[in-house]
């Protein structure tokens, strides 16, 4: 049996980075490894293994004795060259919005529903959005056991979320306030001193320094942000609980990477903390960080970097029966991208 | 009818600083206004209503001829000195949760229960805690017309809630990372970076520059905090709904001043974005700030150092019944302290 060959679309971005870094730490699996991005992008030279890779141009060719293929490109660029990396024979694995909610395509963490990877009638595989898969790992953990009915999220989203902009536009920020020990004390402070310290655009649609901000993605019906959504579509597609109750607010906060959740869970039956703690101490990719009396929670600075989803102040409900109120973090480019993309390539990996 | 006599206890700190601006930018109700604080600022001249007054230390015989005394000074002093004030015929106002939860003594917001001020058989009144004041007005304001059965909130708060020490911190912190463009990138990173330039203690458990910290006051049983569990109940209180289902969970954020909410209420009765946007058009203290299609929504420096609510994000739960989803912005010096103490203290001004 050879080993399969990967190719890696979208390999000079953010998420690409951890991406070439995550194959180039964990077991390996793989025969070849093609890095492919954009005609701008090709010929640039990335180490990959320790080896010096050129990057491809994207072409139908690409594919050509690719096994698995894994994007991390722009929603149009996937709706145009997933099918063609299909088509060529190459299981896709999709981190755009593209395909999650097709019927036909799976949207699969591998901690919660492996087996869904098999099941690709067209070849694709979509993994979930960064904000959504924040939290799965710990709370498709919760579910198997007890059944959750509804979820009530409010998220603190890191900036890389928006892609490099975010955390360039964040550290511009700081560095035009810091020293100014009077803003944010006053309202539209922080708007004149940005606008008479920085040039150019923010890929946020307000101040994010010292600030937080209510809205994440694009206008939807009903006054949605489209994150939000998604939150709810792709936790009731990835948990097989199509009337599953989900209410979310996204907030971008100035956090750098790493998003947080607070999580409002209501579940078929009673669950204490202690039958929480037993079930998270033993989730795979989960780290249970609960013990508030002296001091232990997550927090995105403690934890940012690392691959688990962290859960901390999980507490009893008082007046929802069934239902634990808890405080999520993950890092969002790693299990939240790159990751968990990885994660599906190296289970269908297994198939060669 | 002469005006009545005015007491600021606690007069040199955070919120009495606010206090002293607003007695002095208001409609002038005031006869005297004397500034009491610890013996340490005993002595200092502070500017009030464009006059020098000279701080008073605080001792039984200040309260000689005051009509009322709002009290901003930590729980322990409250406990003692509230009392001492109300038995020489002062109406005490105080800020401190010392006695909020006394069946005796009401918890106004005058936007809210204005009549409870006069039900004050202590002769003290307490003013909510900051988180809880953040909403209420504009809570408090659909809960008259659709009678409000459940909160899940999830707070986004700034850091002086802490007192002055907060915003120090935070812009310490600020600019001793500052210009570093990788921190907050690696676990840790941004405590070894503050462990190496600052000096002295934080008031926060975990850095709050480029974090959020899911931790706000202090241990209760179940693993609460007790700002969680004082959302939840000085809501049932200010409402006047014993049953009141509240779920909160409080976390720091790196914002110097107001407190955000994501508010997920549900009511008795169907309400639309439409009958909601109705009555916080109409309601005192609020400001509707709600056409993200455009933009619009409150975030925390766009309204710090003004006094209304603003709310935005308005949305129908798509999975809920007669439930909506929110965004609240307030000020947590001004309505979320002072100004709910100034307001109260005018509501009894009228009975003089």
């Amino acid at each position: 049996m050879s080993k399969p060959t990967l190719a890696l679309i979208g390999a000079t971005g953010a998420v690409g980075t951890v991406m070439r870094e995550l194959v180039s730490t964990r077991e390996d699996v793989w025969g070849e490894i093609r890095l492919v991005a954009s005609a701008r992008s090709a010929g640039k030279v990335l180490r990959v293994r320790g080896e010096d890779v050129v990057v491809q141009a994207l072409a139908p060719e690409v594919f050509d004795g690719v096994d698995v293929a894994i994007f991390d490109v722009p929603d149009e660029v996937s709706a145009e060259w997933v099918p063609v990396a299909a088509a060529r024979g190459a299981i896709a694995i999709d981190k755009s919005g593209t395909f999650r909610m097709e019927p036909d395509v799976p949207l699969v963490v591998p901690e919660v529903n492996p087996l869904e990877a098999r099941n690709r009638p067209r070849n694709i595989i979509s993994t979930p959005n960064c904000t959504t898969l924040s939290m799965m790992a710990a709370i498709g953990a919760l579910h198997a056991e007890y059944t959750l009915k509804e979820l009530v999220v409010a998220s603190y989203q890191a900036v890389s979320g928006a892609g490099v902009a975010g955390p360039a536009r964040l550290y511009d920020e700081i560095e035009a306030l810091a020293g100014d020990r009077t803003v944010g004390q006053s309202a539209g402070d922080v708007r004149k001193a940005l606008a008479n310290k920085l040039e150019g655009d923010s890929p946020f649609p307000a101040p994010i320094a010292f600030n937080v901000v209510p809205w994440a993605g694009s206008y939807k019906d009903g006054g949605w942000a489209s994150e939000e959504l998604k939150l709810r579509n792709e936790s009731r597609k990835i948990l097989g609980i199509p009337d599953l109750k989900v209410s979310a607010t996204c907030v971008r906060v100035p956090v750098v990477t790493t998003h947080s959740l607070a999580v409002h869970a209501r579940f078929e039956r009673e669950i204490t903390v202690a039958d929480a703690h037993r079930i998270l101490e033993a989730a795979p990719s989960v780290v249970l960080m609960d013990d508030p009396a002296n001091g232990v929670w997550p927090t995105p600075i403690d934890v940012v970097g690392t691959d688990p989803t962290y859960i901390g102040r999980i507490r009893q409900a008082v007046d929802f029966p069934n239902t634990l109120d808890m405080f999520v973090c993950g890092d969002n480019l790693r299990k939240g991208a790159a990751l968990n993309a990885a994660e599906i390539a190296e289970l269908v990996a297994t198939e060669f």
